[in-house]
């Protein structure tokens, strides 16, 4: 398969992951193997796995690597006629001669030319360099190989204090994971609570469940540098302070990993995404990118975002696979949805956060309401917060955070479409949601809090 | 409170449930008891009770009626200087003069002025009348003391073998109230399938799940009448066939209670529910309605519709309170959407199905497409089989149904939003929905049913 025919086209796809391997997918599903040539170049030994379970893996929820990945190199040679090198890595590439330098495990360098390029390099951790960050026990969390040699050190050495740096998302579910092996955990974080994409009065609640399961949380920390034994970290140090830790996992959040396509001359946007259209084109002729490297559009902000996120990369990649078959597809922008479970909560946010809405010029009305995900006589009616966040005059929707029991989650998804139409909270409040007493109260949370800002809006 | 007072407008409630004491409650908060004078008369004993609670009451996952009241008369004279007259029945409305004539227990007959009047008189239960209907053992199931009643009867008779006719959301909760007292069950339905609201490929996933249960399902069938033995039911008789029974529950549906609107002149429309305006005003100067008794707009087939639900008497009771006291409210319509918990599934449908699509003058695409409530990998991840409907040639969203496990059913919010916003399933399938791997694979299921729709229809 890898070998050039010349008289069919060729995509060659940088990074194996899930944009890159979506998009050679959906262009295979359009154009057979003797219409276009498919190579895809993955510097790592896996494709297409889910870093979204890295943290599962770590806490045992899931029991090996193996089962997050959704298909083997092997499997994409046979079932789609997909070219992948593992274990290759693009060192540049030349859009004027439209080829991509590599080199491989064992230092052969070759050239690969291509006809369509899919740039679907990925997110790279941001790690800063300090003292001691190179000890051992010091584990970053961005691919399955570091999920396997964090559960290996975990396995092996059996230690008992962890601290996590950052405490974002997969911070937040690795402080779980430890908790879950019994591992004394400690989050330190720049902010005044957890989950910074919330704002701080629903992290609150976060930062409350996770003290009530055992961990202990440090804000307004920065941290300095290590100290070690042997070569192995023993302490976190901070400003003026220092936490004892057999294990370390930094999860200060990641960057576009851009650099491949900026050292070809690509345009980088100011968020260090690549700039790609609707379509996924990149301002290089036949160069597409996908997933964490690029920048895309935010329909509430309006403003270019980096958000790394497996939906989104997954989305993008069948959007560009579609193009480079020479269809059509565009991809649509972002809301800034997400969503966890962490500690027996269910926390999830869409759209802008009051920071995020004071930076994009509004000037929001905001409510937090709190209720309860069954009707109060149903057996077993857990609380929920719903926090909502609207423009003031119009009463459009611009962002809602979610904090609660089971179920509470994915009603984010109403808000995600709200926001999608450009919905008021009054348009919100009167619509025809679903009720039964095992679901929701008679106004779903979600209605309860729009109601409530609907009528403090007049 | 209950005299009048010359100097203050007077509200008369007809019918103290949800409807009802919604918008007596909103005109309240609007109007206090110096400004407005506020009189519900109540057929019954109680007010505002969640009727939706009646089968978890027979069940016993509630354990007493008291539980599903949200407020006794006694609180809303003392919380809300609210007037209720319980056991007291309007007889006649006389839009002229404006005044109900009422009787109340004793057979004392009076009138009351009122200077505005809001009708709430409900639904009434479709009894077809046949021969033994009236027998000891055949109950109905729309107020609380129906509820009450049965409890009691099942209690004091240990029955072995309920009937139930009609399988819709309130027979099939039945149903299975019976089988969790270890009470033999039957369901029989004039359809081919239960829950004829859902189409018959969707309706035939319940029935499995009540079929494994241990229920047992008679399609196509229509009851003719009741064996009794002793004034006490036996035997539920249809066309050729006969089924044992102790006990028997009648669930075939309501219609609007509009006769004493009717009665009075108003506009009654084809559905057989009171015509109001958006903003609950009936034909009648200064006579609102809201709730079961009236006809709403169905946002999608853009036809007069009669949906008794407790969601939507609530809205419009707000929507008629707000009026009532001057200010300005609307109903902007309902899109259909319900929702239920059966025999261990969940059960959920909004917008139109394919006969309604029809009837409605659509040509119709649909999916139907099975996937999973969590990442693959992700222990306990149960299945959901989603069914979408869109317009040919345009691609809108017109319906969905969803039947899965737990966290499957409050998915139909989603695509009810989508409605709401004519959205086609093209824009679905792009939409920003949140994942994380215990919430749904890295598309969820909407989304996925939405995607292979759209991709069918190119």
């Amino acid at each position: 398969m890898e070998r050039r025919v010349n008289d069919r086209p060729r995509l060659v796809v940088i990074g194996g992951d899930a944009s890159g391997m979506s998009a050679a997918s959906q262009a295979r599903r359009a154009l057979g193997p003797e219409e276009l040539e498919i190579l895809a170049l993955e510097r790592g030994t896996y494709t297409s796995y889910s870093a979204c379970g890295i943290p599962y893996l770590v806490g045992k929820t899931v029991s090996s690597p193996e089962e997050l990945v959704a298909r083997t190199p092997e499997e994409f040679r046979r079932d789609f006629a997909i070219g992948v090198r593992t274990e290759t890595e693009a060192t540049s590439i030349d859009v004027a001669e439209r080829l991509v330098r590599t080199v491989d495990a064992s230092g052969t360098v070759a050239e690969e030319p291509y006809d369509h390029l899919l740039i679907a390099t990925g997110a790279a951790p941001r790690r800063p360099h300090l003292p001691g960050a190179d000890a051992e026990g010091v584990f970053g969390l961005r691919t399955l190989p570091d999920g396997i040699a964090l559960n290996a050190y975990l396995d092996g050495r059996a230690p008992s204090r962890a601290v996590v740096v950052g405490g974002g998302y997969v911070g937040l579910e690795m402080a779980e994971a430890f908790l879950e092996r019994g591992i004394e955990v400690t989050v330190v974080d720049g902010g005044a609570e957890p989950m910074g994409t919330l704002d701080a009065d629903m992290g609150a609640l976060v930062r409350e469940a996770m003290q009530a399961m055992g961990a202990s949380f440090q804000p307004h920390t920065r941290v300095t540098g290590f100290e070690t034994e042997d070569g192995v970290v023993r302490r976190v140090l901070a400003q003026d302070a220092a936490y004892e830790a057999d294990v370390v996992v930094m999860a200060l959040g990641v960057r576009p990993n851009s650099d491949l396509a900026r050292a070809a001359g690509l345009e980088i946007g100011p968020t260090g995404g690549i700039v790609v259209d609707r379509r996924m084109r990149t301002s290089a002729q036949g160069v597409w990118a996908a997933g964490d490297c690029v920048e895309t559009f935010h329909r509430v902000s309006r403003a270019p975002v980096s958000v790394p996120l497996g939906t989104h990369a997954n989305k993008q990649g069948r959007v560009a696979g579609t193009g480079i078959a020479g269809g059509y597809a565009a991809f649509e922008g972002v809301l800034g949805t997400a969503i966890t479970k962490l500690c027996g909560l269910e926390v999830a946010r869409t759209g802008l956060n009051e920071t995020e809405a004071a930076t994009a010029g509004f000037v929001v009305e905001t409510v937090v309401k709190e209720s309860t995900l069954r009707a109060g006589y149903y057996p077993g009616a857990e609380a929920v917060t719903v926090k909502l966040l609207a423009e003031r005059g119009s009463g459009r929707l611009l962002g809602a955070q979610i904090v609660g029991g089971a179920g509470a989650g994915k009603r984010i998804d109403v808000l995600a479409v709200a926001l999608w139409n450009e919905m008021t909270v009054h348009a919100l409040a009167g619509m025809d949601l679903s009720y039964a007493p095992p679901f929701s109260p008679v106004w779903d949370p979600v209605q309860i809090a729009a109601r409530k800002l609907a009528e403090r809006m007049g």
